[in-house]
């Protein structure tokens, strides 16, 4: 049974992960985590933030030993490496000295609904855990999963379709392809020409003082038939991608395959037909569906669409309310990105790799590496003989 | 803390659901329940079953005495009023009969996914389960949480934006005016002009043999804000809204607010700008975010919006695969429904309610509709003192 | 993933439960849980309810078909045969007419507590679903949870070890022994001489108007090394099972193994010490631990012990308050049981039934019958190897 | 929603708690809990290691900002200051050191079932996390429980009943002088008499190379009537708290009230007689409930008891079997403590505040500690008025 948890304010001294039920024996090293925690730091459009401070590296501090999990729950640790700038502002103590408070709540945030919700006159008590930071600790967690599920052969690529309205071109490509071509582009795009309109795109934003948002693309390519249920609205694994993925900071909407696409299409055209061949077993040469149906994997690739909304932190603010005086004021300006989209298709890649080793662990159980593959490669049997 | 299962095969004996939570006091009648159903049962575009056989009415056999909840779990079942005729193929018991087999799983379906993942040669076993009949027993759940939620003056509405392709022209209308007017509605549309082409798509699909998806929205109004969490990815409103929509039967896609169209919006002009009234308090003039930012309701209405796929069993079968031939063959013929995207929408407002109704139980508490009222308003006052 | 809940009151139209997560392909007929449902209303001390109006099927009405589960939720429901008769006091539409109402709560059940936590003046609107009629639903739970472990070799039985202080001498039996002598004797005592003065000691409390609890004891056999966990507090087998035994109605003690006994042991007595053979693997000649170390199945016998108190319910009512009046006076008398030691025992069979079958799913996987046991031998033929 | 985890192994770098729901405002210092991770270290009977190395402090990452709680999960870290002893051992990245393998399970311990379960030859893999050096971590989160409990006027506080079978004398006293008199005494006793002879039974384990074990009682005062709740088997305080102090490592009995002493009470003398007062309300002379009925706090103090097995790890070590050779030998020596049920009995105590504070946030909800006190008057006010 897997299951996570994240902790950890924006500036705070660390953010930790807690992830539970991986089998004992998978191979980890904190450089794999490290290697995914840099992805996410990348992308064009970035801030100086991104650029300067941070430089994310995992801390392992349980569930390992010796290079492999040994079946007890994974702790997670990224220190904050600016936090010696942070220490009193942040600190758990009290401190004597008084705090420059944020009072003008930042339009598309957590800022003004938390404060309220919170019962809080500080807007830091609420952005510093809903800041995009948080995303971090879902990458390591989601690292390890993706870890996980290469073991079986489930790899998982991410791209982005579409910055500030720029469209990408479709582009039909392996799923290697897809992840080489992906981690060569500045903003993960497959579409060379679209990927310069797109840079220009944010450099345009940027020398405005905007910013911009964009919809980006998660693949799973060799998920077997047969994960999540049909069975009750909680187990399938559309509504857990869709639940996982709209948590995800500015993800405003989610598909799943041809999404709203299909709601275009007649159903003579929308539905996968099913064919078959002895080699292949079932199979289809369409995948509208994205790889689910009735909230059950079918054994194409699974694929995730999200919308990310422009970054709501402007260096040319919106407008907003002085909490205290009431007076109109422009938002609290903080440093931010222009665009994210690159990074929250790395961040998707993690929070769809989660949400695959749940359904995957209940499907097939397994306490160890060695019983999780035993008991996979006999379904996979069975699905041959089918 | 608000739970809820639904049990059931779409020609079973009966649907079951039973929800958990709803707090002491709450008037419910059978009839009020049974006004949703009917409202799920309608829509230009449903099938002969919809009008000649099914009439849902629930039965509560829990939970409710004397006209109020009682504070513990509400069971409610809906009878198959066609139970006669399925009585043998349905049968718990096994039956000596030969019962026909279905063979020829249904692209779109969990059909073919199904019966490899639960090791059967019966189609008919995941297909019962599958169908979307289910909802009515989440139309019913929604029901009870709609009413819950209407005495905190909460409302819920919800209606039709496209059809085949058809868009409805966008009409700004008050909760109530919607709510009246998509009750007019044969396809739940808004706009008159469009609900004419929308009926014509259908009718143009029957002749054709053909099915039609749409998009629906459902918004609710009147919700304050500090409902759902940005602590943590699965206590988010907007996380758990794209679940629970997620999963219901043919829906692809789901936004929130402005959804995949933010994406497209400059930061400057998709963010809802912060104002300041001192009858009304904090407001906005926009509401791209559909009421939800950070995970946590903002005090505007909360608008959700899902795709739904065209219905898969087509009266012209796709191509398939007989599973026990493996040779090609049209898809097992299901008498089914043209369009179910209004039927679509009125679930959706049950799924809406029952998310709301468990994020404020969270927050709110309470073990009887006084004592939550008490905690409610007692919220309230402290806002106004903002 | 097996989750379930039940819903009903004592007196209402029908007891219902949900049970999700059992394999497709189990072998399931209405006849066995009868079975069991009639052992819960056996024994020597079942008042006249039990005798002449009791008498409890189950009926299904999902979940399974043909003989055999299917993979979706098994729903349960278990008639009031006395409905008639309650129809008017347990409507769920509001009747006019007026009912009688329960103002003098009984010490020892939830009466008292209830009515405040749910701010009601009607004592019925809580004793009706905290009764211990509700475990009717739980042993048909646990009655396919039974039929499931016994697909694996796993055995469950129960018996009473004391009544009003009246101890059975230990007697050490085979389970298949302790199954039938249990079934044999009219309060469950696997003693002869110990079951002549139980039953003495209940006909004296019954001719005093006075009740009488007792112990009893689970026992699991050819339960495998390996359920439960020891990495996280709520995974443990222990936890669990501690849990499902204190939330049967009167239970206020719950023992694994030695239980308190072992509190007075020095550890060099206490603990099972660990022996290896060819044939049998690691084994053990005590079994102190109860089966469990460190929360997880240690392939010996799984031994849980509860207390029950006497039944609250007395002819001779205890001192109460008026609620209404706040005068003191008597409890209000309800038609029960003098002793149901015998009847928690099988209930109690039931809830180690459920348990066992959660921590074996979750280790085990399957969606199939097929595939559990696939994984289920696999791991087995593991364990062969150590 | 109160939900909580931990992580790390008993000699890696640290041991890591996260704890969610906790409203907004409430006062937390690192002092305080580590007032009460002093507690847990102290007693007579704990081994060199507690002396010596443990003197555990805990840092909180997360959750608190200049001494209040923000409503974010909160992460409290426990380092291990003995890490530099074991950074090769417990390395998280593979070392090409050979570490010395521990191959004979200690009976009584997690060791043999779980290095069979997670299919390992290490058993250091196991007792890293299985040994009771986690309770560390669940001190400093039921350390914040208490201290959020403390707000409404919940009192908790322990006592040692038993210890190698030495009865200490029932003393009735209030709850600030039982708080009082255990934290004078050097076994947590409030009997000084069968103090003298507890640690003279420990003096004599010690000296043979032995352990010893014992029963403590948590109590928690102040509880208002209507927390749990008997609707459904999961929520009831009794099952939940009955889960929780089983899953305390060495734990192998729980008894809530009289527990199994009322299994040989009649009917007549069991229960809590219902008295009324106008100043006190209702009100017992006895609490045998241990201040649950129906799984529903009655207002009268929580009584909890736990029986802990003697340490299974001996100076003078139990027969064994090397897991590699399958040849007889004796377990693993491991330092450990003569008796831990003093500090088995402050872990109770948090585990206790834990459960409590679970179900007061259930009833109460409440982000920020003025809601959840506002919400908690309300309800009292409503209870002076029955």
């Amino acid at each position: 049974m897997i299951r996570y948890v994240t902790s950890g304010e924006s500036h705070g001294k660390c953010l930790t992960a807690i992830l539970e039920g991986i089998p004992s024996g998978l191979k980890i090293s904190e450089d794999d985590i490290n290697g995914d925690l840099a992805r996410r730091q990348k992308g064009y459009g970035r801030g100086d933030r991104m650029k300067s401070i941070e430089n994310d590296t995992v801390s392992i501090t349980s569930g390992v030993r010796q290079g492999r999990t040994i079946g007890s729950p994974i702790t997670l640790t990224i220190l904050n490496r600016d936090w010696d700038n942070w220490k009193t502002i942040m600190s758990v103590e009290k401190t004597g000295e008084k705090c420059p408070q944020i009072t003008r709540p930042r339009p598309g945030h957590a800022d003004l609904a938390g404060i309220l919700k919170f019962d809080t006159e500080e807007i830091r008590n609420i952005l510093e855990r809903s800041s995009a930071r948080e995303t971090a600790a879902r990458v390591a967690v989601g690292s390890i999963c993706k870890k996980f599920l290469s073991e079986f052969g489930i790899k998982i690529a991410s791209y982005v379709n579409e910055i500030d309205g720029v469209k990408s071109k479709n582009v039909l490509l392996g799923i290697d392809e897809i992840i080489l071509r992906s981690e060569l582009s500045s903003v993960r795009c497959l579409d060379k020409s679209a990927e310069k309109l797109m840079t220009a795109a944010i450099e345009d934003a940027k020398s405005k003082g905007d910013t911009v948002g964009g919809v980006f693309t998660v693949i799973a390519d060799g998920v077997p038939v047969g994960l999540g249920s049909h069975t009750q609205w909680d187990l399938k694994l559309d509504s857990r991608l869709a639940c996982a993925m709209m948590s995800l900071q500015a993800i405003k909407g989610v598909e799943i395959g041809g999404g709203f696409g299909m709601a275009r299409l007649p159903g003579s055209l929308a539905h996968d037909e099913i064919f078959y061949d002895k080699r292949r077993g079932f199979y289809r040469k369409t995948n509208n569906a994205g790889g689910i149906e009735g909230g059950i994997s079918n054994g194409e690739q699974i694929v995730v669409r999200a919308a990310m909304k422009p970054i709501p932190s402007l260096t040319s603010p919106l407008r907003s309310v002085d909490i205290k005086t009431k007076k109109p004021s422009k938002a609290q300006a903080v440093r931010s990105d222009v665009c994210a989209v690159p990074s929250a298709a790395v961040i998707g890649e993690a929070i769809t790799a989660i949400e695959l080793t749940r359904v995957f662990s209940e499907k097939f159980g397994g306490d160890s590496m060695g019983e999780a593959e035993f008991n996979f490669r006999g379904y996979l049997d069975t699905l041959k003989m089918r």
